[in-house]
């Protein structure tokens, strides 16, 4: 297999960490060049630690992309990841699109498909024209629309989780598409490498804590812009982010009231059918699903919950938030744009215990 | 001060632990005798490495209480805490409580007013006769009663949670008193000491999960029996317990409906009129509670959200599962029906970090 | 590639769950068979949560070894792991090693040269004539040996991470080959996959204990017999493990005396020679390493300080437990076994964070 | 009791909060004034939220010690607690005890009674002449000293546990006063509280790692001070401190070669005669501590091994590095200062679990 030649903008933070790890197993893809900003000049594995020791990894050169041009990098490669903080991952994106390269980008920019949800809760898009050129990359809901996608916009962790467990629901009618409330918890990597006072081990390892409560959390627009096109509607999502003592990982509990006379049996079936085939695990019955069984893996597993006694519906998914809610669902993307398996060297067994 | 005399019956399970270690501060009252099923015979030290080389707690033999009649005891002490499996617990401290000494059970058994509830969660009750006897032991609401009490129920930990939540709402009547949920996350530490496959810290360290959803839990009806006695009309609780990596703390997310016109504010104003002298802290403003605020401490934090896009109020409380969800909240009760000051030798300032 | 077929003994203890993720990402190894006994008639997934949504390995149900001949796996396998009990394990393999199976032992049942070390510290050996025909899988320092070798004793976890620090030294005379303490520290998931006091959360996650200290751990013997082979004299290790409170990894903190006159640099020097071109990484000057940087890897990395106030050195070692010290390395043996590339098929890169 | 009045200096680090708690539970003691300089004129409780809803603390305002006098503190209190950088803290306390009131100093400042070797592992003292007023708070072993003292150094929480651990055996004249190794493990608040790469949850919560190691650790001639003192003569210590994933604790295993003909009673029998009726606690025969058993206790356990193979004992000890190894130490040696009970007001019994 002729290896597509890829290289990843960000390479120090957990995502670009991440994708040199699913890129060391991917026999479809090579990583050919690393970029930081920080960390440019340094050899990788002084950056990132997890390569030290890995012949043809540990001793390449982090790169600064400014010293290069989008023209020369394009004769050399064929795929760019960006893991860049918003609007700048937007601009380096674009140049990079607009010099032939396919890129998968892991930041916000390219998640919206309306200008004004992106401006209302990120600031001005240094590149609103190229929105209606990327595509969504959430493989279940949109697969047909990324064969031959050549901007891809990886989707974020906490809206990957939501909309995986509540989408059969609203796509089968079976939950009111209101009183949507998401709970979810992410391990503390979710928060990014830069060490700050609520990342600081000992206030942060044993305990448990919610924040940007209430409406304020950048994924909720997200969440709201694809359950709104799965239901046909336009929804509001009430979303709950807890930061939760340990790395990878997030459970997301979304309730919502059940239709009329909808079974739990429903959901599940809706949810089975939905994701037959895919990397979406539905669990049997009254299994619940716990964040160690996907540590490590691009799956997300999915159950259900009916209780009678309330007409509540619940939700859950786990996912771990750097692989499937990140880099691993770039690749798997990635895989789909080109033709690929979709689960192509993507690790999909947890790493358990 | 002449210390009341008491005796822990159950004491090494965590919330005997802690009660040993709240005993060892107060300075009214005094631990005598210490009785366990399985560890009869042992040093304490040897039970509850707590108290290894503590004069006077780790030579303690714990008795087998079989072997002493309630009689005798009553000769030697004025309080008996009983920390024992439902059904077993009541059939202990009615015969201690019948035998003249004030009993204060940290199990299910005297917490609830209806006989019927009892049996529908927990199944037959061995001393029905004295559920109208016992006290329901959260002061902040029922302190008046607490007054005097000789049988005291403490209140089970994610109860006291969502009653000290969601209380003051209730009773100004700034929510809807339907369609609550309470979406809880516990440390390890309320799954009690016996090991098991879901307390092996390799599957259970680095991850989160949902256990016993959907109107399955026994808490349940403790709290639906609190919060309808609060809003003064039978409500129904979803409640949705989750397990988290780490030994204590309880973090409390409860979703009620705002009434049409309150503000968060409202929301504030009523804890604080409700809370104000007592144990339960009302935060401010933008702050959100973690759980490690409040580690091995008798307090409990409150705060209040409100989502204006969705008409969502979200009340957060965090407590110590084992202090102020049990052997504080015990001692507190106690102090109350002693008339002590409420907050009595128990710790108040968290463990931090 | 003409993938070998496999089967795995043991599936549902830990290296087995290992072995089952390092299965699913080698190109020249199928899991074709899954045996267990007390998971036996379970369907993989229910075991092993981490294939929960993994076509092809969650609806393979676990089998029981009794119910079949050698002989007929014999016709249908190329390659078994065995991964139970000790004396079990040396029985089972026996059996399959006979019937022409190629057989990967976890166990300590075939990692001793000598019969009466074995009998010293585990008992009565089951097979004693087979530990001649086994080979000590440790590939780095036993790479000849294991060509075309059919019964492979996969290395225990401690002794890999104490000889992979210590054995350049040795080879290299630059310590004494007395005076040798090994203070490890091991991730919970060593003490294996049944509940215990010891491993429960709530009295294992927020401390770190010695255990089995002063020459009584098992793990003794066989580092004393690796190191004496490469010394070149018989010599004796002081090992004190240590339980921390994680899943994976294990550091190993090893103290030599210095023999006069020797550096540092010397000490690194000896690493790089043996380790060149294998899994284990040597790191610069005043790097120290860090369990996580190798988690879900098959490498190990070490590190050299000497003090030249005391004139001891310190070699440092991690590794992760399951997977550099059982799973990952057994394949790494295998690889070798069959002309593979040493690291065919394992995971390099550490998952990090 | 009227209390004596004291005041903290650097009150929102960890051992200024830790002071907080414990004075919270002292009956002779006072907190009246807090003193910080990045948190000044915040709340206590938002500088340290375990403070949160403490009536008589949550509102208490963290002044510029700068904007005041020794003079006029010394009117109004008796003790201050000093906690802040090496240099600093000396310079502050000296202004202190000058104007009168007695220091209690929690920083390196005060610990040596060589000025060289302060300056050779610190750097220039600012008060050099108040060395010789202060008395090192190791309360076993300077119980003497220490009445009246009215400028006391807290010792450092590595060499608390080294000493204590080692003390008995090199005065009882058990172990060769060399070749001695302090293997130690420490929780993360051991770091501070400023969030740096290193305490960064992601990187931290799930591994060990070394720091510091070879006689680098500023602890290593605190370390030797004591222990030459006691042995009578002069020793080194080689010194290899390591960052466990938790909080609150320090493990500390250190290596000596046993003397011909010592027994390990034999050192428990030292031990058991030092610490009598003392917060050291000698544990029994077989049973090893946990840092578990000492979280946020005042008190120290200590146990001994000897590998009869090798000819080394092993001394093992664990503290609470706040508690023990800090601020409970701090508070401890003030007592025996004042001819209070040694142990009045701190917390012994552990929070457990």
């Amino acid at each position: 297999m002729k290896k597509l030649r890829t290289a990843v903008v960000g390479i120090a933070g957990y995502t670009g960490a991440e994708l040199v790890r699913i890129l060391s197993l991917h026999p479809g893809l090579s990583l050919e060049r690393a970029f930081g900003a920080s960390t440019r000049g340094q050899r990788l594995a002084r950056a990132l630690p997890s390569v030290a020791g890995v012949a043809g990894l540990e001793g390449m050169v982090i790169e600064n992309l400014a010293e290069t041009s989008p023209e020369a990098l394009s004769k050399e490669l064929d795929v760019v990841f960006t893991a860049l903080p918003h609007a700048e991952s937007a601009r380096v994106g674009a140049s990079l699109y607009r010099a032939g390269l396919q890129v998968v980008d892991l930041s916000a920019d390219y998640r919206f498909s309306e200008l004004s949800t992106y401006e209302e809760w990120y600031g001005a898009h240094p590149e609103p024209e190229l929105l209606s050129k990327a595509r969504y990359g959430l493989v279940e809901w949109h697969r047909a629309e990324l064969a031959d996608a050549r901007l891809i916009a990886a989707p974020g962790c906490y809206p990957t989780a939501a909309i995986l467990a509540l989408g059969p629901l609203l796509q089968a009618k079976l939950i009111e598409p209101s009183a949507l409330v998401v709970d979810a918890k992410s391990g503390v990597s979710g928060a990014g490498r830069k060490p700050t006072a609520s990342t600081h081990l000992p206030e942060t390892s044993e305990g448990i804590r919610p924040y940007k409560v209430a409406g304020t959390h950048r994924h909720t627009p997200e969440m709201e812009q694809e359950l709104s096109r799965i239901a046909g509607v336009s929804l509001k999502v009430l979303f709950t982010p807890q930061l939760a003592p340990f790395s990878r990982g997030i459970l997301a509990n979304c309730y919502a009231r059940a239709l009329p006379g909808v079974s739990v049996e429903q959901c599940r079936d809706a949810a089975r059918a939905t994701y037959a085939g895919t990397l979406v695990g539905v669990l049997d019955d009254d299994t619940l699903p716990d964040t160690l069984w996907v540590r490590g893996s691009a799956r997300a597993l999915v159950s259900y919950a009916l209780d009678a006694r309330t007409g509540w519906v619940i939700a859950f998914s786990v996912i771990d938030n750097l692989t499937r809610g990140a880099s691993g669902q770039a690749v798997q993307a990635l895989n789909v744009s080109r033709g690929f398996p979709e689960a192509l060297g993507l690790p999909l067994v947890a790493q358990f215990p």
